[in-house]
């Protein structure tokens, strides 16, 4: 488990390292929504969403002499980013596993950040003995994407900040994917404000942590279809359940089509670039899935690594 | 002519109304343009545009008899959404003058605030004579464009906070279509950094006023094709003219080619939604247009009203 003194202590680390994104408004949201919104802007995050907090609290968090020996992940997405960005800021090397069929974009991305990038095939190869093996033989740390204390902690900064800038939230609304943006964030919401409600919004097709919540433990689901890439988890973590099941109120869905509208608004009225799983919060409001009449809602708008094409083929309109 | 201490008083009027936008940066457009770039993000302004701001301390500087009998405006652009959001806010009424094939969008958009469209034939039909004959028959105030020396004097806010947010600037890039931004931005610079250089940048194929400051007086260019509408003035304003002679050092020129590139390059990198026009000074630092080397520069991003179909018509990845 975290407690709050944990994400503060984040906070101290990410001091001057991580942005301290803007908390945007919009009185068209406020009308449709009927509350008095708040959207944290991860998307302006170093690396293009929150990932870079978790990952270089944990990063920073290292003896030296392990540091030094290099850091490992599994991902083709933004946690892969955020630890290339991480671990070149604290002087260290990064490899990062990725699928052979990840975009191209992303690989050259993670790569231009200073990460060595070693593939695989996912049909046939275990990203885990793949993994093992590097990390035993080059003797690197692995920096896990949500299941991590520190990695959950650092993620925590982002409530932090919104409540710092908001002082008096009801309700806080977030993406749950591996759930550590979750954990991080509704360890603060109780910590600072124990009567601030707790919304987290999953893909419909991808709702493992709800029912998880429901059952009391965790639910394997299988790999969602969603175009919220950033939130196909099949189950959720170990630690992050345990601690969201303490914390989150409820968990409500969204289709994929709700998400593009949510993407299409950001848009047009706030002026905002989100990649699917980012906008899933605001769906989620947009969409009259959570009660917030009247109220003062945060929402974190989680990442912006969409890309122009990517963009257009979702959103389908020329 | 216009002083800084017209902007100061309008920095006043529009404390607390206007948005104050955020200045962005990002370590890769530093390195593309191999300078210190600050990236003043008027797509955050209410309207989605700068136009906001002049729009604002114009209708707020009417007596109240005056004020009360409406005002008037020609646009189908931002300056025609921004009178529409001023004039509700200060309490009168909005008369906009749209030719008949303007975009059903931003038609939609100025009713939604509050404003009542007439529309002509841009074909057949003279809007200064239309409008001529609704300001006598209505006594509907005139709130032009850029022509004014309080429109100015409101935009020119836009580089006063840039400059309170970035103290040490040598460089400032912003857009010139009738020059108001330019004339405005231009004597906050001059006026407190005499030494800061001021760069406009305009169309390849609407550099109206580039010719102009060149020939030391207004020359018509006709209206140019080119995919920045917020910049397709035939010639400089007389009073923009006047002004931005004494202060523009250089007008520089960029293709729509360039600023599509530089549009792609702000959703990916900077996460943020561009218009054509509200993109150009990025596009005229990363084609290399301007000498920034080792500086550091003040850029400003102007709009945002772009749309999702439009958008991706430009870009046209999909």
């Amino acid at each position: 488990m975290i407690g709050l003194e944990d994400v503060r202590a984040a906070a101290g680390v990410l001091d001057g390292v991580a942005t301290r994104t803007p908390v945007l408004t919009s009185r068209t949201l406020d009308g449709m929504v009927g509350a008095s919104v708040h959207v944290k802007a991860e998307c302006f995050q170093r690396g293009g969403a929150f990932k870079f907090r978790g990952a270089y609290n944990k990063i920073a968090s290292l003896d030296d002499d392990v540091r030094s020996r290099g850091v490992l992940a599994y991902s083709s997405g933004n946690h892969a980013q955020a630890v290339a960005i991480a671990a070149r800021l604290l002087g260290t090397h990064a490899t990062i596993l990725m699928p052979e069929d990840a975009p191209t974009a992303k690989v050259d991305a993670t790569r231009g950040y200073g990460a060595e990038i070693v593939s695989y095939d996912r049909w046939t190869e275990s990203r885990e003995d793949i993994g093992a093996q590097l990390a035993s033989e080059r003797g690197l740390e692995l920096v896990r994407p949500y299941d991590d204390p520190l990695v959950m902690a650092g993620q925590g900064t982002t409530a932090l900040e919104l409540l710092d800038d908001v002082v008096d939230l009801d309700l806080l609304v977030a993406p749950v994917g591996g759930g550590g943006l979750m954990a991080g964030c509704s360890t603060v919401a109780k910590g600072v404000r124990p009567e601030m409600r707790v919304v987290g919004v999953e893909p419909e097709t991808g709702d493992d942590t709800r029912r998880s919540l429901q059952a009391g433990k965790r639910i394997n689901g299988g790999v969602p279809r969603t175009i919220a890439d950033g939130l196909q988890a099949s189950e959720p973590g170990e630690l992050t359940f345990e601690v969201n099941l303490r914390n989150v109120d409820e968990i409500v869905t969204v289709s994929d089509a709700e998400i593009i509208d949510a993407m299409a608004f950001l848009f047009d009225r706030l002026k905002i670039v989100t990649e699917p799983s980012g906008a899933i919060g605001v769906a989620a409001l947009l969409a009259g899935r959570i009660d917030a009449q009247g109220g003062r809602v945060g929402v974190i708008v989680s990442g912006g690594n969409v890309g122009v094409a990517r963009f257009a083929e979702l959103l389908g309109r020329d």
